[in-house]
């Protein structure tokens, strides 16, 4: 599982990301503080953002569009603590093994 | 083959899980108690669904929408109780390795 | 070349099924007895399901939809009888290593 | 490079086929004598498609429909004896590693 | 990580380029003085996304379009020396393995 | 890197070619004197792109239409002794390292 944060993404950064979250999306990226990046196996991403949304006030989606492969990526967005904190439980969470 | 449970899921993984079910369903998934997550062989995840819903009051979606590789996940969507013995019947059948 | 055979199949089974069977499909599911599943290189699944429908009273569809890759799965739809007696003919010319 | 001839393919088979010649593909394939599978690296289907029209009465075609990866099949259609000189003459030109 | 610089990219690398950046762009290429490309990991890429456009004078695109895999291109679009001087960062920052 | 040359290629095999030029081509493919197919990275197949257009009277394409892997095929079309000439081109400034 690889884990990035950006904080006060550029422009052009939001639109790669707003690009593969889906054309059904409808959420506003533009103003967002921080992007907490997740990349691995698409069964523990979905569980990592069920983690993230129940630890912290942030958002998650699913960074692809239409064509997954196994490897899929999670955004994780919200102020930049609230990220860190979402990734913090995240990270142990996985470590442990164990399912929420 | 990976397994996961998730109980009272969050609604962004609501989101990711519905957005991979495909634009064909139509199944309510808000109010669902608990997703299992199993992700593997698309040949033995098709076996997976048939056991678990032969075993429990579930229901059984292809998490992959319109471009699979060769491997897939299955959702197995229902109560907690039901989402648990489908998911070990699955376990027990499959260790044996005997066809259903 | 995995091979398995599930009978009467569950309805979620069968709607992953015709899912993969591509929007171009009119082939009636319901009420099928038996489905065998072969999973293996594109070029032997061709092969399999030629000598599937020559070997036994089934229909063979490929099981992919739009978007395949090198490995393949064919089902073989028909009563329980008829996709056990193509799918020992397949193992048999399989194994012999003989085009059909 | 794998290599397949199957003679009076049957119906099913030939669905298979066609589902994977594109939509854009008006050719005629029922009442085809034989079908040459080849299935290899892109490069060298495109380059054994050439060989092939250019040794025997045969039409060839690329099986893949939208999605293709880095590995390809091509189809070759004539009657028995075109189709096998074809597929000899592949087999010689590509075993010495000319180009045509 | 893969890195190239293209000074004064000729048409039809332009429109391999422009083919690759999905047809929601509206970005002009043409009189475009450089192209960086890079290519790597999702995730390490649209954090040098971010890094380039928080260096340089440049402006970042996806190159897939629809179907992204696990790896993906970036393109980086400018003048030459905004473009090199925004590698330089990307190289730098990568190599010392910080998030921005 | 693979390379092949087929000079005054056949009508299918022009076919497959122009299948997988994408929808947007209106390129006219009929009576080329020679096509250089080149395979290889995506990143190393747009600077071979533009070194062949650098070179010699050549017009070149992305062939793969809508779904490309990390793997890529560009094709070279011009008269044999251009098509010729560019692929010398590439070959020398690939093996040299050297960015265009």
């Amino acid at each position: 599982m690889d884990i990035r944060i950006i904080k006060t993404p550029s422009p052009g950064t939001l639109d790669i990301i707003k690009h593969r979250m889906g054309t059904s999306t409808n959420k506003e990226l533009r103003g967002i503080d921080a992007v907490g990046l997740l990349q691995g196996k698409m069964i523990e991403m979905i569980c990592a953002a069920d983690i993230a949304e129940k630890t912290a006030d942030v958002t998650v989606s699913d960074l692809r569009g239409n064509c997954p492969n196994n490897m899929i990526m999670v955004g994780i967005f919200g102020d930049t603590s609230s990220v860190e904190s979402a990734i913090q439980e995240i990270k142990q969470t996985m470590r442990e093994g164990t399912d929420s």
